[in-house]
């Protein structure tokens, strides 16, 4: 089967951009699910119920999340009821909303874990553990987006989990990299998707805001870049229905 | 002209293997400058003065630092007296070595700067003041290594230099990205080059090295992976001579 | 002279404890000038033109802040006019406001340095070089608020300034240390004053409040706790007129 | 009974003065049991099976731990076998040692618990799940060494444990605080004990190596400062055996 993982989704105007073009994109490859990284989706950050539908209802499958997962109150009961998006597994138990789901596509199984990373991050339970924990008794086809600052960690999960889980990306420094490739052991690898919104910006934010930012080191609000041009980062991974491995791993810039 | 910019080189693997590819690709693309970053070029991290002498010698021009730069009290010595060594700028003052040069050419002269980041890194001064004050009277072409590791970081200087220097890559991530591109200003720009040595390991480490540290929060020796695939990650910037813009971009993964 | 240092003022709470406080112990302790980091003085956080006036209006004679200098931007005009306020000297050129001044009392002017660490803080620039660009040609009695983290950092501050300014004392952890002295050279130091404000709680805020966030790891808004008892930490240095050293260091907690 | 706690011993000067002092005020203040901090006991930082040896054959009772807890790879077979060391209970699974133990005085048995904070630390597990996890049928008298460097992070877990644990006090910072209370439900606290070895240091350190470093941003050994004066800083907690309640909380700073 064919899996499409799409980078960080930022602001109403990725959102509107990812429904333009993923479509097209779903057919073209003939793709068999979409999951994407939602935790930037609404604008001001984090996720709303309506960026959740707004991007259910434009073609994504299953939502991931991220550090910003909980910024806004109105999406925790999201969290709980929707069965179509997940938050990290290693927040602390309590947390709204699921780190892991089977999702059921009727034909096949796909188990989905989502882990956020510890290095210059918040101190969330460690990720390895957490996945020693989840993935036992998963589907043959099971993917993780791992959300992480640090490339040495996100290559090092990658390697841990190496013929454990049919694909592996990392999510959450809005830069797509230049490393996917298939493991030794035969897991669908990529250290960052990228993001979902305008070329011409700071991980989506406005220029001249974040070099305010860093120069002045004194409070500035991170307004978006509105107009184009927008893309769609994404990378798409083809998965043996039968052992679960990864086939091929073709990342994509979409214009 | 035609700059050619090389990731973090890791280990006497590394340079071994840059030796084995530079001298062919310089003809191939037809080279004039080669900068590279040095700062694991020693076994053991940072960088000696044999390491410096052995990559000269395998036909870099110049080389740039960066966290690890003074890791080796033995190549103290070194970045005050090689010509064609550099340290990020923006370290104290008194530290050794220096952090902008102006490379002779003969017909042409190049400005090349040298910056560290200071986000989830070492809080040296603030790099946007200290590209402010180098980069005055510069020669028409010159270029900046960029060693950071938030991509916000690294995106806000390429923003913020645009059309004020011909070229800005980063190193540090050891990971290549996949946002090379001209800026809206002319300047060739990239997040990070990612980096010179074996394919198979985390940032050269060996896999299990780094997963048991992250697994254990213990300390551990990280060694390096010695056998190959190798790579050579760098990028090719070619800079008009008479305007100093960027004309092209082009990323490179050597195998 | 008798210079009362007094630890950060937490909200209208700790505002309304020192003016309760303040003039008793002036007189009692015969104190020449109060200086109070007031960075916390706001509900909310950071200061207001209210608070500053309203801490002044108190007998404080000049105010410091810190980390949380910025969050207001109601305060940017009082920085740049208010002659009784200072925010750290090493943010970046541009910042509103100062971070040194002269203090005129008439019979004797008192230099006040307001500094900010960079350890496990903002990456402002380096506050030994700060330090030694404005500690030239100060008056013979000169004093310091360095608001850090670390007690490595703070007390190496002390060290580095024994014997060049007659009093250093720490701000920003809101919990009084036990380490008052004067420094071999004849400075007066402590690592840190404490807090102005609610005793039972965390720092000021509400104990159920950062129990939750560091358990939850998710947003939490921090009120403070409203009910007493309420604290005032501070510290009284002696210092003689005519050589700046420090006689005595006497901490205090007023409740 | 009563539980003398003592803070972080530094180098062998730290261990030597602890072992001239340690007699006298055992017998002066009725000491029951003595817990120390052993981290940073050998020279070089961490402890060793020697610095533990000497530190129980000095009268320490029961040593715990730290970030430094596994510096020395000669100390890991120590932390299994020696039945009066603690390291981090938070530690990932794996780690030597232990992290809670209940130590036998015959007539009454007490539960120590030594936990790691996150905030500007390593990414230890949560200590307030660990906390929960532990501290379920514990003897009536139970403490705790939370080794942990912010004042928030510290005075939260002491709320958290009020009234479950008969006393807890920070230690890790090498700077004594002066916020030891019982806190309302009756439990002993001290948000840092402060450090057992030379006073005229950067916590144990020569302030000229500690400043070049802070100075510099270069790598710099950090020797101790051998000559005295030298100090113990510690806290006498007093215990009601029946309810495990703290009745007297007695900071020190023995010189
Ligand atoms: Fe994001
Ligand atoms: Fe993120
Ligand atoms: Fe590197
Ligand atoms: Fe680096
Ligand atoms: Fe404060
Ligand atoms: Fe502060
Ligand atoms: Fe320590
Ligand atoms: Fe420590």
């Amino acid at each position: 089967m064919n899996i499409l993982a799409i980078g960080d989704i930022v602001g109403s105007v990725g959102c509107r951009f990812l429904r333009s073009k993923l479509p097209t994109l779903k057919k073209l490859k003939a793709v068999d699910l979409v999951i994407a990284n939602g935790e930037n989706s609404a604008d001001g950050n984090g996720l709303t119920p309506s960026s959740v539908r707004y991007l259910l209802d434009s073609g994504v499958d299953v939502l991931t999340a991220g550090n910003h997962s909980f910024r806004r109150k109105e999406s925790y009961d999201t969290y709980d009821e929707c069965g179509q998006l997940l938050r990290p597994a290693n927040f602390p138990a309590g947390a709204p909303g699921h780190g892991y789901m089977v999702y059921d596509m009727g034909r096949i199984q796909v188990g989905i874990l989502n882990l956020m990373g510890t290095v210059y991050m918040d101190p969330l339970d460690n990720p390895f553990f957490t996945a020693d924990r989840l993935l036992k008794d998963t589907p043959t086809i099971t993917v993780v987006d791992f959300h992480a600052e640090a490339t040495g960690e996100k290559r090092s999960m990658g390697y841990y989990l190496d013929g454990k889980v049919s694909a592996l990306w990392g999510t959450h420094t809005h830069v797509q990299t230049a490393d996917a490739c298939i493991l030794p052991k035969g897991t669908g690898y990529m250290t960052d998707l990228g993001m979902t919104g305008t070329v011409n910006s700071i991980l989506g934010v406005k220029p001249e805001l974040t070099i305010r930012k860093m120069r002045s080191q004194m409070p500035v609000r991170f307004d978006l870049v509105q107009q184009g041009p927008f893309k769609m980062d994404c990378c798409l991974f083809e998965i043996d229905d039968t052992t679960g491995r990864c086939q091929s791993v073709e990342p994509l810039e979409l214009q």
